[in-house]
């Protein structure tokens, strides 16, 4: 798959917008640049610029002067794919990017495939395997939580713990392939002990990291959150509100505004995703149709549900409702937060009735809010936000949001479980040497230190064209 | 309007895509980006970087990194600008954009508004006003010929034209003006002669100008053609046959792929736009409607008229059709390409049938094809792409593609014609020189010479954001 010998191109910006860039990367860019690109000041020799130098200039089709341009030069190793690169800034006509581009193919480039300029990047050591997957989650990044997961991650704080472990676990490996050498005398080298220290600290940082991906991939894809309650009690009304207030923040420098992401919302830096409530709102009686297969599947892959009803129905009904989706909620560790709506138009003062009745169990929060009028919705923010387990959103921890990761870390996890029963019930040390090269082999291709073909194609084809 | 002191910043790529580059122009810009940069090498100042350099390093928001990022420099008056400009190639997550966006507004500088930029380059003298309109038609052209027009209007080959007349002109007024300082003693400076000579100089390239206007027209917003013909003669297959074959050559280079702009289709570089078929289809027997009001309307506003008929239905069937359809494109000077369908199929041999019953007028093109296999498809594009008066497109002529050149042009002959007027009839000069400075009052506008905010306002209002 590594094309190591050709010069690769491909644009970097999408469409749209004033200007746009074209990425071209491998040893023949300059070369195939000064092809087509003529320095409007004449006497600048283009292919003897530094790196880091800008020109401006025309690109050129024969006669035909296809734009005006700008462009910067970076020289190996000193570029993001270690080789010498070409970024051309023109402007983003759709004609002008196809035409450069046909230019930079027809004297020698290839277009690029997805993810390869980082894949060489990777290849050429300028970062391993899992901070090149952290660019890809970078530039997905929506919320301020994973976008610092993801950039933490693509400087290599994730890399660095990973390579702590697999040195742990290599020191492990040389004390017990010792032995092994002087099998025949039965001979005992490492400290049993110490070997044990070694392995339970490994595999209480596996574990912990493992645990961590249900809470890195809610960040990454958004928490999700299931709104249920009987109809007309204002779950619509609620969410509106919750998308309309913090999108008003996003659009407040021009041009930043993007089109809305559905029933997503970013508060407090965190993303939270509605899940199919527009399906929950057609099927309008929601609660009344719990024992349906499909409700239950809703709030199953949810974190947080919120239960909504109208202060006007009374404690009662709620409670016949409470029941019902508590014995999900509790029985799967869900967050419920029960939201009595409406508290603007009171009619009968139930606010106390609904205190003095509702009895809750531990996970679960009573509000009383007016998603028409705004009142505690701030409260029910600061809720949501405090039902993401917060304690490991700290810079110092990592956080694993790569299923890829995650599963390679199931296998250690494993593998290091074996070696600890086969340290206490003294099993051989060739077959505990088995599971720890196990432990390390995985560890290796988390970063990339062990990898094929196949792991790169599989990583690199979910990038975007021209990173 | 134009606020020099501020420091404007905005994205100047859309969403999308692996990089986006966020852009900072005016005094400032270097002192507010170095607030937030932290070079990667800790011995680089980056304020004393040189323009046209580039800086890899840091955006950070107090202790958090926020990207790693390129900031490339510019310095005054060597930008677009013409001020101290700094370009942030940042990773292109909305998270990310924002947050920079924040960051630099922060610290001082103001979101633009649209067009800023080339306002500011207008404004600083880098360009004209003609040259920073060719700017955004030159982002949106999506032919060959739209972007060859374009660019020669944005690189300064029709201001030169405007100047030449312009300058012609105030020669003119400057011989007609020296006799009125002199009105009293009845002195003839200036050859009549020599005067009619300047005066049918400039209206014969202003009205050459101005009638370019609709072919300029056409090729900016694409050739309107309208398909026409009784149902199921194979009009639909015979535009997805025309949008398929162009796009096939769009979508060779991955990347350059984007979303097809319904109904239009670039072939020779020109870019054709079917008006409004789905309507016609929906319609269904448009040509037993043509009665209609809406149909009629339709072939009004097309340059272009295909009259598609199937070969099994026979001449008969056609010329009674094409006796209506006639009536419309010879009065208004619409070419005519009458189509023959589906000659894969040619039941009855009526091909011959065809050639000899039909009696075709000046403007007319008879073509026999099947849209299902392709036979005649090329034919068809050649007679398109000849239908397009291509003597005026060549490199050498200025055509107009903007409305309000048009508009202004307009004026200049109106004013000229008077002028002519006069000077037959002997008009006063006083009266002569009013008409020959409105002309040139006119001139001065297509070039900004002369300008005023609401004119800049108009413009600059429909650039996009970051340009």
């Amino acid at each position: 798959m590594f094309r190591k010998e050709e010069t690769i191109c491909a644009p970097a910006t999408s469409g749209g917008g004033a200007i746009a860039v074209l990425r071209m990367s491998g040893s023949r860019s300059i070369e195939i640049c000064d092809r087509i690109f003529f320095p409007a000041d004449n006497r600048t020799r283009f292919t003897e610029q530094k790196g880091y130098s800008i020109v401006f200039g025309e690109i050129r089709s024969g006669e035909d002067v296809i734009d005006d341009v700008l462009v910067s030069i970076f020289r190996v190793p000193h570029s993001y794919t270690g080789e010498d690169s070409v970024e051309i800034s023109c402007h983003a006509s759709p004609y002008i990017q196809q035409k450069i581009l046909e230019l930079l193919v027809r004297f020698g480039a290839v277009p690029a495939q997805p993810g390869e300029f980082t894949q060489r990047a990777f290849l050429n050591g300028k970062m391993d395997l899992s901070q090149a997957e952290a660019v890809a989650d970078l530039v997905a990044s929506e919320s301020e939580l994973a976008h610092r997961i993801a950039i933490n991650q693509m400087r290599g704080a994730f890399s660095d713990e990973i390579n702590i472990l697999r040195a742990d676990l290599l020191h492990f490996a040389s004390l017990i392939e010792l032995e092994l050498d002087f099998g025949e005398e039965d001979v005992e080298f490492a400290d049993r002990n110490k070997l044990m220290e070694i392995v339970d600290k490994v595999l209480s940082v596996s574990e912990e990291l493992t645990s961590s991906f249900s809470l890195g991939n809610a960040v990454k894809s958004g928490v999700p959150v299931v709104i249920a309650g009987n109809p007309n009690t204002g779950k619509s009304t609620l969410l509106n509100r919750l998308l309309k207030e913090e999108r008003a923040i996003v659009s407040e420098i021009p041009g930043t505004t993007r089109d809305a992401i559905e029933d997503t919302v970013v508060i407090d830096g965190i993303q939270f995703r509605f899940i199919d409530t527009a399906g929950l709102r057609e099927t309008g009686d929601v609660i009344e149709n719990l024992g349906i297969k499909k409700t239950h599947e809703k709030i199953g892959i949810a974190s947080i549900v919120l239960l909504v009803s109208d202060i006007n129905e009374g404690s009662t009904r709620l409670s016949q409702v409470l029941i019902r989706v508590r014995k999900q909620t509790n029985a799967e560790g869900k967050k419920l937060i029960i939201l009595v709506n409406k508290i603007d138009n009171d009619l009968y003062g139930y606010q106390g009735e609904f205190v003095n009745n509702l009895v809750l169990i531990p996970g679960e929060t009573l509000l009383f809010i007016s998603a028409k009028t705004g009142e505690g919705i701030d409260a029910l923010k600061e809720h949501l936000r405090k039902s993401v387990d917060s304690r490991r959103l700290t810079l110092e921890n990592v956080i694993i949001t790569n299923i890829r990761h995650y599963e390679a870390l199931l296998q250690v996890t494993d593998s290091l479980r074996r070696v600890k029963s086969g340290l206490k019930n003294g099993l051989q040390e060739d077959l505990i040497a088995i599971d720890i090269r196990q432990a390390i082999h995985y560890l290796g291709e988390i970063t990339g230190e062990i990898t094929n073909d196949e792991i790169l194609g599989n990583i690199f084809r979910n990038f975007c064209i021209g990173k």
